[in-house]
């Protein structure tokens, strides 16, 4: 989406100008402040955001996933981490210092503004894009320093953004019993079940991801994530959906919520205007008991969590529906699989077209990731890739978070390794899948570390392990192999991922470094995507998403039942790249039966859809290893 | 020590009349106090504490490591984990209710007060026995609910504890460089030069073992740990030590110290009564400048953390002691193999003695343990046990922390599995080393366990990862042969050996449980024991003394270096246990390569010794594997 955007930096003197002004302006603020922070989130923290909300990015020109600017009266700095280094410097202009934050040198945003600002200053930031505990130790921080952190009521961004995007209100798409498995009326009961538990009255719902898995609705406000903005309300006997009311007006949308349906009252969904989220939820603490609680995640906005007296807020960092989503039931298990194969297929087609097209020279990363795309899309129930494909070829393969641009974009060749980790977005699921390929002869270097790579990925992929264990306890298997011969990459090992949601969603996930993230249970899906990157040369990762489900082993300690992974994604793993010789038998075994899979599956979609070449293409790559 | 204790349950009735007198009497509160709590822990928060600390025992009865007790005026009730609820059980009469931890059912001790206690009630706690952290967090939960911690500065047990033994005060010994490397000024001189880097003025140190490394000096005022009981305030220009001061009058002490040589004020170690801590260190705060800041860790006491002003007060987790304590020199490296050898000559003639007397039935599960203290002590620069030496036989093998008593005590036989897991204190170096031994046949499923065992102690110890690993992140290593078969052990893998110092020892480790545990570098040395325990049945552990050194793989990731381990250890694995065919050729070589450094280190000692017998066992035991 941001591939026609040139590399010069945006020019921002004027915009400076104006913010800072701003921040002298009574309008805004009772008092001047003299430092303004401008935050990547949106109002739900997400992870992926709308062009209205990108804010730091028409403040500075930066429009990388992460960053944060601070503009004070003479200075504007950016704090952005080591994958955005060279990104921001060459988008931002010599009016920002690029914060190159995980050196040792680079100050906290805390005190390089104790170092820069005057004594008892104000410090402003919309309370609604920073989470509580965000604001709680920025707050703290400053205070110590003798400043103040003021919560700015109008965002001052949006005050001087002349054409700022209108918030999207999407279509919404209402999912029945056949995606969801769940109506949502018994989601609300099995979170009030969960509520009486913890004795707690009203459970306030930001993240969008699950207000939408709640409702069982999805929308497009935000490309990739399908998802809509929304607040919701549960209280026991109550439930409060603060929206675009325009979005009401959709029959479809009516029927599904039963707004014209005479319903019991705890299941009548009362719909109010999305900004009125702050009032209504004043009234209701208003009426709050005295013992009465009321739930919000902790990376919930501070302005919501702040309305909420404190004496009644139970802040929580993963929230009941953020687990109850987690954890798939059976229909969405089989939508996520039935998604797979159709993205395999998909697949299996773009490599047999690279196969033929990249001798002749003219595949791009680009055309190579819009060949994908098409594809994808001539399967039933696409709705969109599920985050930006990550399409690259030899060295820049080695950028983990390599987008393909016009000026980076090389041609795909038979001499460099091809690394393409993209997804879909379907009705009945979400896909995200990485493959490393050569199309020629890759060196016995490329092949070592590939192989590494591979028995990591076999390594997670076939481990057992008891119930209850946290999915960060089984992050060194997947480096093990490359640990061995002194190699190691620089991320976590898997995420959690959506049913027809977000691509990346917690609780739980495979990383070192985590330990706050919930125990792996059956019916999670998480990703296994280990990986090698050799800088100026080439990028290996293989990705499958997995399911997590009950083992058998011969034994059952204290009858805790153990637990293991079966691979959803089927797309062959190119036995070019492996020196099979690095292999043990078990680990040739499961390649093998692993590539019997994507035959048996991904071979009869493809003959049922008549894709002859690609199912062509598969047969081969499918052949056993000794 | 404990083994001739009787279990029936100590009477209590009149101690707690006497303890809820005194929790009324105005000689020592100004207003009575409606509860009243007794720790576990000494005022330097060891893990192993002097008969005169044992004040949880004295008033409850329960003599195990680990538990509360909490008296209120109508209730008293005492907290432990699942290893001790049949102890405590029998250790404590009716006046106590037994509140297990870890049981869903079980009330935190702050719930229980604020369930029993009337409005606004006041709940005391010695204030030294007492961690800062532990304090905040009780203090919270008792303000909330409406009452309030308050410290009692005179200890109510010691009140009404009339045969209290005194603070033990035992000669000290000297350490010269042959055994430390490293003069105590050149510590201190280090030290310094830590804390001129992060600005810090003073270093409080409240841990036994810091002060004992940093001092060079040991004592014997806690039975296993040779350390002795003193604080210790270093300044930038300044030393003192609170010590009884009578120990100070030994004249190879004064020397060692420079008590009486004229030596540079910055390092003439000022002596004061142990007692005189609180009011001199509030001295030296008297005398703080406005940004002066102190380290303490955040283990401390309260009541020495409360003595430095909260602007003042630098609280760590780790000390810079704890951490330089961690990684041993070479000297100390030199040691600890030593007394490793020492050690495994005495094992080695444990088993040869074991072997030849079994048969007769006339050894037991205490015998055993004496006969190795027996060995043991015959090594030169022998000390004592570092540890109760668990000496186990069949179903009590399987008791995690078991330790042989008259009532429990079992006959070692032809028939069942033996664990021993044992230790001692050289003057050189500490040992900790456990074996699991079958004197007959072992069982197919015996054998099929330990092979599980075996192949993960073999994972952790062959391990190469990169340096600044934690070891939390080898763990799962240590269980995944056990989990593919649905077996674990619910302990961690390994924790810090002092060097002639605690056998556990902080920061590092290789446990699940932990997460801030410091990265593994080279020349700490940690324990690697996983087990697998068949309640009912049997008991397995396989644990060495391992250290951790550069690895030298084919590539260098970054230039990040590796590490790996070395085992310090050196006594056989007995074969007989194994079932070789589940072990990988890998594991088979380093079977064979371990016990070949075995029969040519411990061998060579053993000849020397002459200790015949001994040697043939060894030779015997460390046949190469096929």
């Amino acid at each position: 989406m941001e591939s026609d955007r040139a590399m010069s930096p945006k020019l921002t003197v004027e915009l400076l100008r104006q913010l800072r002004q701003a921040m002298r302006n009574s309008k805004y603020i009772t008092e001047p402040i003299q430092a303004y922070i401008v935050p990547s989130g949106d109002a739900h923290q997400s992870e992926y955001i709308a062009p209205c909300d990108c804010r730091r990015e028409f403040i500075c020109g930066f429009n990388g996933s992460a960053g944060t600017a601070i503009v004070t009266e003479q200075q504007a700095a950016m704090w952005t981490d080591g994958r955005y280094f060279l990104q921001a410097s060459q988008q931002m202009d010599n009016n920002w210092t690029l914060m190159k934050m995980g050196l040792k040198e680079t100050p906290t945003q805390e005190d390089w503004l104790i170092s820069v600002l005057p004594e008892n200053s104000k410090v402003g930031v919309d309370p609604w894009i920073i989470a509580a505990d965000q604001w709680k130790n920025m707050s703290k921080a400053l205070s110590n320093a003798g400043h103040s952190l003021v919560a700015v009521q109008d965002n001052l961004i949006d005050a001087i953004w002349q054409d700022r995007p209108s918030r999207p209100s999407t279509k919404l798409i209402t999912l029945g019993l056949k995606y969801t498995g769940m109506t949502w009326q018994d989601k609300v009961t099995a979170l009030r079940t969960k509520m009486s538990e913890r004795k707690i009255s009203w459970f306030v719902i930001t993240a969008l991801d699950e207000i939408a898995w709640i409702f069982n609705l999805r929308g497009a406000d935000i490309e990739y994530n399908p998802v809509f903005f929304a607040y919701a309300v549960i209280g026991r006997s109550t439930i409060r959906l603060f929206i675009d009311v325009q979005r009401m007006t959709d029959p479809a949308v009516r029927e599904h919520l039963l707004l014209d349906a005479p319903s019991a009252v705890e299941m009548t969904v009362q719909i109010a205007p999305y900004e009125s989220v702050y009032t209504e939820l004043q009234a209701i603490c208003a009426t709050l008991g005295p013992r009465e609680k009321v739930w919000i995640s902790d990376k919930a906005s501070c302005a919501l969590t702040e309305v909420i007296p404190k004496a009644h807020r139970s802040p929580i960092p993963y929230t009941p529906l953020c687990l109850a989503k987690a954890v798939k039931n059976a229909t969405e298990v089989q939508g996520m699989k039935l998604a797979h194969i159709k993205d395999a297929v998909a697949l299996c087609e773009l490599f047999a077209w690279l196969e033929k097209e990249i001798p002749k020279g003219t595949v791009t990363e680009i055309s190579s990731a819009d060949k994908a795309e098409e594809f994808r899309s001539q399967q039933k129930d696409f709705v969109g890739l599920s985050f930006p494909t990550i399409s690259s070829v030899g060295p820049n393969g080695a950028i983990i978070h390599y987008r393909p641009l016009p000026e980076t974009n090389r041609t795909l060749s038979l001499n460099e390794v091809y690394l393409i980790d993209s997804g879909a977005q379907y009705t009945d699921g979400t896909t995200d899948v990485t493959r490393t390929m050569h199309f020629g002869t890759p060196s016995a270097f490329e092949k070592e570390c590939f192989t590494y790579v591979l028995k990591g990925h076999i390594a997670v992929s076939a481990a057992i392990f008891p119930n209850g264990t946290k999915g960060h306890l089984l992050d060194s298997f997947a480096r093990s192999a490359l640990w061995e011969s002194g190699l190691d990459y620089l991320h976590g090992t898997g995420h959690g991922v959506g049913c027809f949601l977000n691509v990346h969603e917690g609780p739980c996930g495979i990383s070192y470094k985590t330990f706050a993230d919930e125990p792996l249970e059956a019916g999670m899906i998480v990703s296994d995507e280990p990986g090698y990157y050799e800088d100026g040369s080439f990028g290996i990762r293989i990705e499958n998403v997995v399911l997590v489900v009950p083992a058998k082993p011969k034994y059952n300690y204290r009858n805790r039942g153990s637990l293991t992974f079966e691979p959803i994604t089927l797309v062959p793993i190119q036995v070019k790249m492996m020196n099979t010789d690095l292999l043990t038998q078990k680990e040739r075994d499961w390649v093998n039966e692993y590539h019997r899979q994507c035959r048996e599956m991904v071979g009869a979609e493809l003959e049922k859809q008549g894709r002859k070449e690609a199912l062509d293409w598969l047969i081969r790559e499918t052949q056993p290893i000794a």
